[in-house]
């Protein structure tokens, strides 16, 4: 019996519940006693998610990150560990790789380290399959499940979110009404994450009836040589283009070198538009322009949300940020 | 009563007590009597360091890190976390920053959760006034410590170097024979690791009866805007160099930008050359050169050397691995 059984029976939700063990104020006399009530006759005793309110607490969140050494998911950790750290938790980090079973193994690790929560970082973890992410509402059930970038409903369950969507609608739109025409769309797998760009993408490129462009380039983790390769395995469908748009920085990277190679330039020719925002985009030549989806307001606000679910406050199950497009030299968009 | 005591009332080493609690059959006989008896004599219970011996252990290893950001130590933390789930050890990361304050309390807290062992990623946790390191050398009397190019000669503690001095000697070497004589030394700070890297740039200049010249530059961390605003302040001294060294890729991505500002060819005119090999070194144009120091073989011997301390194996105090110059397009020596 848990958490998730007692607010069934007392037919109130899992907040409600954590405010009645945690003496919260916020709660009417009536739901209270209900809830008491039944937390009784069931003979609960708070478990791990009442740890994480306060109650004999082992005070550590467990992170989970497909790979620690990406530079996106490397910063998040760092900006989540510093945050959490203000609020006397420490992290258990478990790097899970992008295999599903390879991450179920590490989540049920977590658990059994009875951690007060769970934060994913990254959209990788949500699969397009919804019986694949099964796994992670279960957890839900017993702890509160955070997601960085990643869209899961379900209760216990709250959703850190860029607005990757309109970011990429608002850019594709601002290069078509600049005069661009040929804008391909660069990307290396179907994450939530990026299924969002895409549909941004796509979105604008319909609007004004141009042809829409989404190209697969398949590497390993960070080899801006593989992304290079790929490229040239799909210059039929890239060598006209007057915009690449990429999902992330690597591609960029891999697209401006290829571009200087085949002596275009940028970003007079083509121009060239990253996600991210990482550091990489300052050590090109030229500097890349990108789109910056805040992390680090992302994973404060992430750490903020949790501390309110750990209090009983009532906290919104989803929150959006805008990202911000960070022109830098491999663009030309009007201010 | 730890057993740090017991090996000193028994007049041997940890090692020592660490196999005779394990039952390891590589201790004479005498000595696992005398080490029996002081244990009896004493009442001491195997305490975290015991757990660490696979008693009652709770299969965690405390990770500290300045910041798990940088692109250097964020590829530390995943080799080191995929290494150390390999044997079902599951890590706690702290991210300490670089004040030594905070580190102190990062590593009390870690004790606190009764880690099995310690890691220490990257020379900035060693400082020059030896009695800033006490603290590290004190947690070692109840769990191992391993540090991850940093030296502390300790017992219980274990030292996994990069041949920084070595590799640096080398590569000033080989520029001097080249033909380069106004060989300039850019660092950031002076930890252990980067005062190898100088005392080897010093003793090649040295040997050739050249000036060696030293440049600090100071940056928050990873601003590469930073760092060639530095460099203008100190452009008397590096803009006669024709080789300029950089204690870590960061401040040579900075060097690069600087020197096509200037109109410099590279390496025609200037050879620059980096230090970490890190990812970075790819996204420039020219692409970096860089001493790569290897750090995947090491924390994979790190985490190997710690199993072995586990098992009460002998293992090697200090393990020294020899680093290596990748060429890529800012130097030119011969193959």
């Amino acid at each position: 019996m848990n958490i998730y059984d007692i607010s069934k029976k007392a037919g109130v939700s899992i907040a409600t519940v954590s405010r009645v063990i945690n003496g919260s104020s916020n709660v009417s006399e009536k739901t209270k006693a209900k809830v008491l009530a039944v937390i009784e006759e069931v003979g609960y005793t708070p478990n791990a998610f009442a740890r994480g309110l306060g109650l004999n607490t082992m005070q550590t969140v467990g992170i989970l990150c497909a790979d620690s050494s990406d530079p996106y998911m490397a910063n998040a950790i760092s900006v989540l560990e510093k945050e959490l750290r203000v609020y006397g938790y420490n992290i258990f980090l478990c790097c899970t790789g992008y295999d599903l079973e390879a991450k179920q193994q590490s989540l049920q690790f977590l658990v059994n380290k009875q951690v007060d929560a769970l934060i994913f970082i990254g959209s990788n973890f949500i699969n397009e399959d919804q019986k694949d992410n099964e796994y992670i509402k279960n957890v839900a059930k017993s702890i509160p499940v955070m997601i960085i970038n990643g869209l899961l409903s379900s209760e216990n369950i709250y959703s850190i979110l860029a607005d990757d969507y309109t970011a990429v609608y608002d850019a594709t739109k601002a290069f078509i009404e600049n005069g661009r025409k040929r804008i391909v769309y660069l990307h290396n797998n179907l994450t939530y994450s990026i299924r969002q760009k895409i549909r941004g993408y796509e979105k604008a490129m319909n609007e004004y009836s141009l042809a829409a462009h989404t190209v697969l380039i398949e590497y390993t983790q960070k080899s801006i040589k593989e992304v290079k390769e790929q490229l040239l395995n799909v210059h039929e469908l890239i060598k006209d283009a007057d915009v690449i748009m990429c999902a992330n920085d690597t591609i960029a990277v891999g697209v401006l070198k290829y571009a200087k190679e085949k002596g275009l330039r940028i970003p007079t020719d083509v121009e060239i538009l990253g996600h991210n925002n990482s550091y990489i985009t300052l050590c090109t030549d030229p500097e890349l322009s990108s789109i910056d989806n805040q992390l680090e307001e992302l994973c404060k606000s992430c750490v903020s949300t949790l501390m309110g679910v750990f209090n009983g406050d009532t906290v919104p199950l989803r929150l959006v940020f805008p990202s911000v497009l960070v022109q830098r030299q491999t663009t030309s968009l009007p201010k």
